[in-house]
């Protein structure tokens, strides 16, 4: 069997649980990981190739971009452009159509594929919530996040004066509405009412009940535990009432990475062009023999 | 806009409901309904042509089979060879391959597509059994029907002699064991210990928990709700434990009829060929703008 080769773009805590994931996938090589210092090296890493530039790697098939959401599109423009396919989880909703479109045009220029916004919200929760509006076009779809911890919110509060170190948490209320939990280290002879009133003016938490509680180490209150909620009532042709939920509890970057595994496996059977995972079929993000997968899972 | 022109081939219960649904879709005109006889016409059907053979209607894009499971492929063969697409929801899991080898060769040979086994499970079950096996490629899915009507087991106990009317109902267990609660009416001087003793003896019932009932009016307990209970405990790369459940309650006719109309749709966008649920993109089960549809569901 000819292997996929991925390279792995990044080596924070995506990076290293896609690591994981590639080790355990039947149909792929680790062609190396880009860094942008290679000199410290994990032990983890240490069979592997590790460099700051991707043409070191020899031929790779798929680049998995493990960078932060901002960086996305500035590497898949550079890859797909050499002839590599790229996939990420860039997560700023707003932004997910410019991505798709800018990138759309790169690829197709140079016959490559990016799957884009593929971890779980935006990700696999989105196939849910597409086939729960196929199942039911007319309703209401609710996305409940939590509990766990919200990356864009914690790094709000670590930018406000005094704070040391920060978790900020979702806490799902039901019908989309989630309660913040937000745990603080403080420089000493910072008062807990000053960064706790500097948060909750904050446009990221005005909206949302919010609690800032003072801890004395936040790495102590910290999992990498996530979940997810979502629920539909809707209508089917004129039948009203028709009843759809889907629950999550897992481990966030662990969840993340195995998406990303599976759609840079997507990447080689697709027409060259940018899609996010709603436009890939999801018998595409498996492994093994197509008739055998819908033996099974049909 | 071009609407879709599809028609309906068999007015069971299914074929009630997909008209319904078909009368609910902006994008969809209403060619007609085909039936073994076009004399009786019940009142919903007084605006549409109605009629025994699919050449009447005019220019048909898809024809929905609404027929009995065992007559999808005869009807699916005419029509692909005809040019005109087809959707079914075929449900013998255990020839769902042989289904879509034989009607993939018909379709390849004369443009058109046919989307088979595409009502809840298989179905939309599938795409999520699928997902969730991605998400965590090692582990255990349990599908936990129920409670709701089983036709196939329905339909076996009312073959059994002295039996004027039957329902069997399936109740979920967890871990995909089910009990058979069944209600029967007998015919005068049956004793209903030796239905039951025929009943619990069939293969369809012999490994699963039974229990048979006599009542006064079958039709007086009988319903169209169902449902679904999906759960899979595996593992993202790694990482142990990760949960995923699926839950639905719904009217079983009406979930099927739209999920045939959605991927009615979709198989205006596929390649010629046959597919099943999980090698289509959810996305084309939609109507609207493609980008709209990235913006509001990724």
């Amino acid at each position: 069997m000819n292997k996929i080769k991925a390279a792995i773009v990044g080596y924070g805590n995506i990076g290293h649980f896609v690591l994981e994931a590639l080790q355990e996938a039947p149909d792929f090589e680790i062609a190396g990981v880009v860094r942008r210092t290679a000199s410290e090296k994990p032990l983890e890493l240490t069979p592997y190739k590790v460099t700051t530039d991707i043409n070191d790697l020899g031929k790779v098939d798929v680049a998995i971009l493990c960078t932060p959401t901002r960086e996305v599109e500035k590497y898949a423009g550079v890859f797909l452009a050499q002839g590599i396919n790229t996939v990420d989880s860039f997560d700023i909703h707003t932004s997910i159509v410019d991505l798709r479109r800018n990138l759309d045009k790169i690829a197709k220029e140079h016959g490559t594929v990016a799957i884009i916004s593929a971890g779980w919200d935006p990700g696999s929760d989105s196939v849910v919530r597409t086939l729960m509006q196929a199942a039911a076009p007319k309703g209401l779809t609710y996305t409940n996040f939590g509990p766990g911890m919200s990356m864009g919110h914690t790094v709000c509060v670590k930018s406000k004066p005094g704070v040391k170190n920060a978790l900020s948490m979702t806490i799902p209320l039901g019908t989309g509405i989630h309660r913040r939990m937000v745990y603080v280290e403080l420089e000493d002879g910072v008062q807990l009412a000053d960064v706790a009133k500097a948060v909750k003016e904050d446009p990221y938490f005005a909206s949302d009940e919010t609690h800032v509680m003072q801890v004395a180490s936040v790495d102590e209150v910290k999992d990498m535990g996530h979940g997810v909620n979502m629920v539909r009532k809707g209508v089917s042709g004129k039948t009203q009432n028709q009843r759809f939920e889907f629950n999550m509890s897992i481990n966030n970057p662990a969840l993340t990475a195995q998406m990303l595994v599976g759609v840079a496996r997507a990447s080689m059977k697709q027409a060259p062009g940018a899609y996010t995972m709603i436009e890939i079929p999801v018998i595409d993000l498996l492994p093994g023999d197509r008739e055998d997968l819908v033996a099974h899972l049909v």
